[in-house]
């Protein structure tokens, strides 16, 4: 069940903990734009990390590239994002703002339903189902504004332009030409594109043969006009993707074992089992390029959601940009003699949402013991160790030279390994407070005892026990216990 | 001395073994913007993770952040790339192409030079160097091209536009507003803002006292009219910038102290301290925000230029961005109970530069014994082993079962800290010249011997010494070689 109330909790942790901010915030925002603190900052970098190595350390037929955000106009036409990704738009001509004409009417749709009106709002979304079918599409929605005098939802005018196809790629104006469409470049929609045009070069200096992949990182942007929670939809996003390139005939096949990995990839950054589930495509809903598609959703607070897709993308694309460039984009099979343009299976995730999925995921409130016969709520993320932040943070007792000394030590020593923080503020009690909300799995105490007999103790975030172990078994005990930690709850 | 040979065999290695290509190459490319390839994209990586691990991970008083390439607009204004960051420009009627007025006085200046009017040419370089002081810059620099009939490169043609200012940033639409400024928004043409904008998000939620440092790596665009060799100056690049927050009067120790430390850092990386040197940028140089800079250079196959820059910012952001946003950016001291606006140190490095950097200091052409009494040339990489795209080759030494399961076996093992390759094809010598050019620092060989006792080889790319050692030491020997490698000749 959609809980608001929790993501609430969620974004305000994000806010207070340094997670992740409003972009631009002293300027008031950019909407659907935000910026990442040291917390997540930290956090997202792991989670690409353990991605990447999943991929490409992990796999000896995967290999990495990293395609710049700009490219060549036209492989935006081959791709067909140029004459395709569009939403049909209108604008309110006394605000100047832009709507979705569809979200228009989707939303006069549930006043209906709120309003108690079903039978006319039932009337409304089948119109809505079976537009397009009139006339044009852009036609028939505006057709359904008119007639149902849908207004302005911001300045409540009724005066509208008519419906027209906007693209939601960003363009910007490149390079020494002074004028004209020429020199229109887009920044990209997806990361794909990225490792479809690289393919022959990929091919040819990585020694790789079919079945073979090639895994990539980067930023994508997407002008939607509509922005949603927090960052569910943002035009500014993340995306990790990998296309593996297959012998026609063998992609069914790849696709099954891709969506099984990848599903066991999210249980191994520690997302809980009954969080994740598949959710097919119906084969009348596929992407005009898809064969088959599945989505991973993760249960977030407002419900299940996509985070990652796997897609059997045929040929279409390397045959696109074959077209659109006049260059073969052929494999050369040599134990056959074959030459093919290969199928393609996507993994595509989103790492933002990636990012507040392990956020979510590992947020608990726990009803604990005060100490003083009352009990207090504790919040702690229960991150996999390998994605914490912070993954030790070392403690001198009190605010004594020599315990300050050597706990300064340990930390030095840890650091060069992990990021490993000192802190000798306030009881020990709040330390461990302040680095549960951080996802620190493990907190370090020097105290008297240890400059005596060389020993600390070492505190589990999960567990909240404390053990004494002899100093210079740290970082063993935290390389075991990452490797051997489970999601509990 | 300039070497352009030898940066044309860079180039020619970077695309041949995949480490960087033109980008949308099979479209033609797109003019100052690269693609990284395979071994690009894990040197890449691994110098990225280099500088971030010895910023927020050695360092406790720096944190991290990743904000959006896409801020506020206001940020620019601000920031003054809105109404500063300017080219003159002037454009060929014929051509419709676009030239920098300056650059071409300059190349007539070399062409007089080259034609012995000696005379005539410093008389024009006096004119260009006192440009602005006779009427505006704009009009002395067209004065001179109108007066000299500076001709266009392309069309031949004397038919010039007026010279105007052009800004460097990249600009689109965002959002949901139809029409007007309003909209516009800029690719950041630097990471820096995003860091001052974030400054008190992140003093007040990551418990960090003056002095304190941001880091934050993430790509910038500057639409640059001239495209200059390879990747030394992109229209898309990434930066690895941080800036320290101090108080004001401590600032020069500080900018002396990141001096020195930065300069270490690239002798950390593996580069040869005699390719580095310092460049004081002379007091009437500086930029207008500067108190003083100092530019670390690489002695390139082109001669010496910029990797990283060391600015002594003072306060002049964050003033900016009070004023603009109307927020006050101060820092309160508990100990002296003072509110100030801090001054900052930047460290700013180029990773692309910094990238080539690495391949330019470890590429080597050495003349060895081929064996047959004839010498032959082998081309390899001395990358420091930290940074090899590729950390080990395990080879079995003939295509026998029981010797590519032992090989795969190690490999596997190895793959869960390095990213190792298994490679069975050609003899050992060409799987060693293979991984001598991707810079792999070890090979592991599996031969007969070391099934019945255990031991493999393991090849030192850089002495091409084998040890015999036993194979369950492979992975301590990696770490130890890794640890106390130097670079050497």
């Amino acid at each position: 069940m959609a809980d608001l109330n929790s993501l609430e909790k969620i974004v305000s942790l994000s806010k207070s903990r340094g997670f992740i901010f409003q972009s631009s915030e002293i300027y008031g925002g950019l909407a659907a734009v935000y910026d990442y603190g040291p917390l997540g900052t930290e956090l997202k970098r792991k989670l690409n990390q353990a991605w990447w190595s999943s991929m490409t350390q992990k796999h000896d037929n995967i290999v990495g590239i990293d395609a710049a955000i700009l490219m060549h106009p036209k492989v935006w036409k081959a791709s067909g994002h140029v004459d395709s990704f569009m939403d049909p738009m209108i604008d309110d001509k006394a605000s100047k703002r832009r709507y979705r004409a569809d979200m228009l009417i989707e939303d006069y749709i549930r006043k209906l339903q709120k309003d108690g009106k079903n039978e006319h709002a039932d009337h409304i979304q089948h119109l809505l189902d079976t537009s397009g079918t009139r006339k044009s599409l852009n036609e028939d929605l505006y057709a359904i504004i008119m007639d149902e005098e849908i207004r302005s939802p911001d300045s409540g005018a009724f005066e509208w332009t008519e419906v027209r196809q906007f693209n939601l790629m960003f363009s910007t104006q490149f390079g020494a030409t002074s004028e004209g469409e020429d020199s229109r470049v887009y920044l990209r929609p997806e990361t794909a594109q990225g490792i479809f045009v690289n393919f022959l070069n990929v091919a040819n200096t990585s020694r790789q043969q079919i079945p073979f992949g090639i895994a990539q990182i980067g930023k994508a942007f997407r002008n939607e006009v509509v922005a949603r929670q927090f960052v569910f939809r943002m035009r500014e996003f993340e995306q990790m993707e990998m296309q593996f390139f297959v012998k026609p005939g063998d992609d069914d096949q790849w696709y099954d074992k891709w969506k099984e990995s990848r599903f066991e990839w999210h249980k191994s950054i520690g997302i809980r089992e009954e969080n994740l589930r598949f959710l097919d495509h119906p084969a009348d809903k596929l992407a005009h390029y898809a064969k088959s598609a599945v989505d991973v959703q993760y249960k977030f607070p407002i419900g299940w959601q996509e985070v990652e897709g796997i897609h059997n993308r045929t040929d279409f694309d390397l045959k696109q940009h074959q077209e659109f460039s006049g260059k073969k984009l052929e494999y050369f099979e040599p134990q056959t003699q074959q030459r093919f343009v290969p199928y393609v299976i996507e993994t595509s995730i989103g790492l933002d949402r990636c990012t507040l999925m392990t956020i979510c995921d590992a947020y608990r409130e726990e009803e604990i013991d005060a100490g003083n016969g009352k009990t207090e709520t504790r919040t702690v993320l229960k991150l996999h160790p390998k994605l914490a932040p912070i993954t030790a943070g070392v403690f001198p007792l009190i605010k004594k030279p020599e315990l300050m000394e050597r706990a300064k030590a340990i930390q030095e020593d840890l650091s060069d390994t992990w990021k490993v923080i000192f802190d000798e503020k306030g009881s020990i009690g709040k330390r461990y407070r302040r680095l549960d909300e951080a996802g620190t799995p493990f907190c370090i105490t020097v105290d008297f005892d240890g400059l005596e007999d060389g020993s600390v103790t070492i505190r589990n975030r999960d567990t909240m026990q404390q053990e004494r172990i002899p100093g210079e078994k740290a970082a063993q005990y935290i390389q075991e216990h990452t490797k051997k930690w489970t999601p509990k709850d």
